[in-house]
């Protein structure tokens, strides 16, 4: 009978599945732009318009500091801000997600990409394909075991080491910029005689500036003129816009600087415009005058490599949530949109991209209503990169190095320490343990410990499931409750069976398991229980067994015959205990 | 406050455990002797010898077969059998566990001894160290991570692959009789032509007499004379001893046809009996004329090193259990007495020891009643390899085989499957997955493999805890209860978050959310909660927090505050969701 249903169910779902597949509705919703396309009107356009060359702004002096973060041409950046928005226009779900490269993707780069820029290009084929089959699969959930704790430690490791390696830019000192935390600090003080009074002084001037333009708002309240509060919301788009108003006023200073034979600072150089060579990505590479093939270069990127496009999905599904709202983000559309993003980065020499919180976040304050706001920032970018690419030879790398420091600024969670030291000590240790490991020895080792350590929490936790317990009288008999809830995993057999015991051997004859809330339990568990219930009861104990499931029953019945004698049914349990008094 | 009580748990604990370590009491826990030893009797004394010697009788075929099964020389299995189970008597709690050599351990020592005899003696002092280590740092829970279906899913397919080893033996065939179930089939097959008539005979011959020995009991009722009852009890203590009777038969004919100058069987050959070399184990040792320093005999052992000690140990305390009932068994007390036995096992050139199943049931059945038992089992083995190594010469390989045989079928559970298939299919699979990896392609690789199988089920079911809700009318208003029982983990975070949407979204506007029996959850899972439920309360619902814990509270005001608005307590909702009513 039990297989006959189970058949049954598992025909419907197949059916469902098919229906799904079948079904126009279903089809649209893996291509979004067919939602949102017929309805789009002027408005919409001219606000797009506007959000997207904000965006725009922002997109090109990141695009160009992320390339130098993973030690790459400018361009590649560039292009990195261009194609996959396109693609992301096409099937992205969330209007506000802006996609490109990222600090923490350049930063988990930039060891592979020591070796050959080919690495880059095959990372953003690798990763699309895994995130694209991750969607396929819909093996979503698997994303569900990376606890935020370990998110957090993350995202804080990566933004010190991404500031950390920026102090090289910054103060020109020579060295490497390391590839953790802890080298590119021990390389500082190495050099810190080599430090260039220029370059530091426009670096520091340049953080200056950002974090003033980013605060220097200006009120509006309903009092305020209407001219004041248009003058306001000029202002805002200056704000919005600080990133590249600081670089272009570097820049016209290193380029006037130079006009006089003056070069103080350390500038990006010359940029290879136009547009990159459209073609497969490279499936072997020159390292060292050493041919790699393909499986050579995979052994390179090793297991590790897998990190790359885990946390590319995982920081753009964060971040559409933060800004759409948990209810608006299909985590499956989600994927397959920054799959296919990433897979066409690889075929336009771009380096990995996915959702930028700076960018997302600027996007939604510019007001954007469709995803078509990539389109106009990536015609922004694009128009860049072909005709103005010998402008950006005067962009300081200081200024640059500033622009990616405030940004790691806003990644650093840290009020999150404190909300974990009040209330849960133990994913403090996990935070920690992320942060410190990812500090000292490697992003990868944090996040890859961190969530070794959250699966060893939830086991410990597991094997030690809450039973509440309470004493009763009923009659003149002293009973015990323990209740029993959830599902019990086989790692609790030993702790129910001493808890069972505990409780009854302090609490009275009559002991009631009540099951109301009891979901499943493991053979292990079930085994356990009955040993200790029989154990007891040759000591002249009562056991009555309240409420459990059918499954429950059978289970126990099995394992034990005639055990079913032990169960008790219905909505009060003082009746049975009655009885009991009068059997006897 | 919170620190301060903390402080004060924490300063409780030290103490008492201070005071525990420095009560007479707990250290005579720490040696059981010291208990049982005043209170002993003339009458404990007969009764111990006649189970002492009983087992014994057992113990001397098992241990040279065990031996050989390792590839060790006959006598190491009978020191194994001797110098252990003294140290038992000192250190065990359990009377009836009997400590000697064991098929699985043999069959997992069996390819490190390959290489040299040497490896035996330091496997026993390592798994000695590391079980005593278990012990003092009171890790014993860490056992509870390895299920019932992995410890049966194990045990069978070491059956199996012991029972399969022995058909080399048995047959007398030639080839080798692999390291795993399936190279040992497939070896017999590939050398089936090598049969040896006299020995196949002798090999069935000796397993028929041994299961007809086995199943031969006299029934005794109450109507049975005094006389017959006394002869049913001296015919139980022949079955008991059925394997040293089938062992001396054997032996006597092998020694008969001797004389006629007929030797058809392969025999034990030549055993150096006496006492053994006692000293330090080998830290060193010598392998195809290689010496091997103490870290390569270490990195010959290997990260699966460690099973030989967990699988002792669960071994160990799983027969404790099965005979000495839950409560009896302390679990550290049997770790320090087993890793005790297994160091001193080391010093006097014995392979690892542990509990054994079929010598402890004999034990029980002879009603021992101290762990003295192991002291005469002890001399009796002791004596024969002094004084009788020269009988050992006639005993059969093939009558060796079929004890060993015999001995595993017991140890197969099969009557498991049908019952995990009935209740619980996943636990079927890793139970399949433990038993096949183990069967085809090592016994460690399969009990690994099963407990990640394991993990992996208990971290999925974590991410899915029950939600069970049902809805109710108060008034005119449509309510919705969702409850939610036990400790959350971050994996259900996405879960939970999906089913109160959808549970409050079919169900009406106003949702409790009823945690009286909610223990304690992640951060993301508090999260989660709040975000759902700010974006639902856009949308019209309202949420009732029901019974949340203090510290449940804190955690959601900290994240978010103004959130404790939401909080109603008290022994009823109704009058909460009535209040809402008025409200509005």
């Amino acid at each position: 009978m039990i297989e006959v249903i189970g058949t049954t169910v598992r025909t419907n779902r197949l059916r469902r599945t098919a229906s799904k597949l079948c079904s126009v509705e279903s089809w649209k919703r893996r291509f979004p732009i067919t939602i949102w396309l017929p309805k789009y009107s002027f408005e919409y356009l001219i606000r797009d318009a506007i959000a997207g060359i904000t965006v725009g702004l922002t997109s090109i002096p990141q695009g160009i500091a992320y390339a130098m973060v993973a030690g790459l041409p400018p361009q590649v950046g560039l292009y990195s801000s261009i194609f996959p928005g396109l693609v992301y226009m096409i099937f992205g779900s969330c209007k506000d997600v802006t996609v490109g490269p990222t600090a923490i993707l350049a930063a988990l780069l930039a060891k592979y990409v020591a070796k050959s820029a080919d690495f880059a290009y095959l990372a953003s084929f690798l990763s699309g394909c895994f995130i694209l089959l991750l969607g396929v699969l819909q093996l979503g959930f698997l994303l569900d075991f990376i606890s935020k704790p370990v998110i957090s430690g993350f995202t804080t490791a990566a933004a010190m080491q991404i500031s950390a390696s920026q102090l090289k830019p910054l103060f020109r000192i020579q060295g490497s910029s390391g590839n953790t935390f802890i080298g590119a600090i021990i390389n500082f003080f190495k050099n810190i005689k080599t430090v260039q009074l220029w370059d530091t002084l426009l670096g520091v001037c340049s953080i200056g500036a950002l974090l003033l333009l980013k605060r220097a708002t200006i009120p509006v309240s309903p009092s305020t003129s209407e001219r004041a509060a248009r003058w306001a919301g000029a202002w805002l788009n200056v704000v919005r816009a600080r990133n590249a108003l600081v670089v272009f006023a570097a820049a016209i200073l290193a380029f006037a600087l130079q006009l006089y034979d003056i070069t103080p600072f350390a500038l990006t150089g010359t940029i290879h415009g136009g547009l990159p060579h459209f073609g497969v990505p490279p499936f072997h590479t020159v390292v060292n005058n050493q041919t790699l093939n393909f499986h050579e270069m995979l052994s390179v990127f090793g297991v590790e490599g897998f990190v790359m496009p885990l946390v590319a999905i995982l920081e753009s599904i964060a971040i559409a949530k933060a800004f759409a709202g948990s209810a608006a983000v299909d985590g499956t559309q989600e994927m397959l949109a920054i799959g296919a993003c990433n897979v066409l980065a690889s075929l336009c020499q771009a380096m990995p991209a996915t959702g930028s919180f700076t960018r997302t976040a600027i996007n939604h304050a510019s007001g954007v209503v469709t995803p078509a706001g990539c389109f106009f920032k990536a015609m922004l970018v694009l128009l860049a990169v072909t005709l103005m690419s010998d402008a950006f030879y005067f962009i300081p790398r200081a200024t640059l190095a500033a622009i990616i420091i405030v940004a790691m600024f806003s990644l650093m969670e840290l009020q999150i320490i404190r909300t974990m030291w009040r209330n849960s000590k133990t994913e403090l240790v996990v935070y920690g343990c992320t942060l410190w490991l990812g500090a000292l020895v490697g992003l990868e080792y944090g996040i890859v410990c961190g969530a070794a350590a959250d699966v060893t929490r939830a086991l410990a936790r597991a094997a030690r499931p809450p039973l509440p317990h309470h004493t009763l009288k009923v009659g003149n008999q002293d009973c015990v409750s323990i209740t029993i809830t959830g599902a019990l995993s086989y790692s609790s057999s030993q702790h129910i069976q001493e808890r069972v015991r505990r409780y009854a051997t302090t609490n009275g004859t009559v002991v009631v398991i009540d099951a109301r809330l009891l979901h499943a339990m493991d053979l292990g568990v079930a085994a356990n229980l009955i040993a200790v219930i029989l154990d007891l009861e040759k000591e002249g104990y009562t056991f009555l067994l309240w409420n459990f499931k059918e499954t429950l029953k059978k289970l126990l019945e099995d394992l034990h015959c005639g055990f079913d004698s032990h169960f008790v049914d219905g909505p009060s349990i003082d009746r049975h205990i009655l009885g009991l008094q009068f059997s006897r």
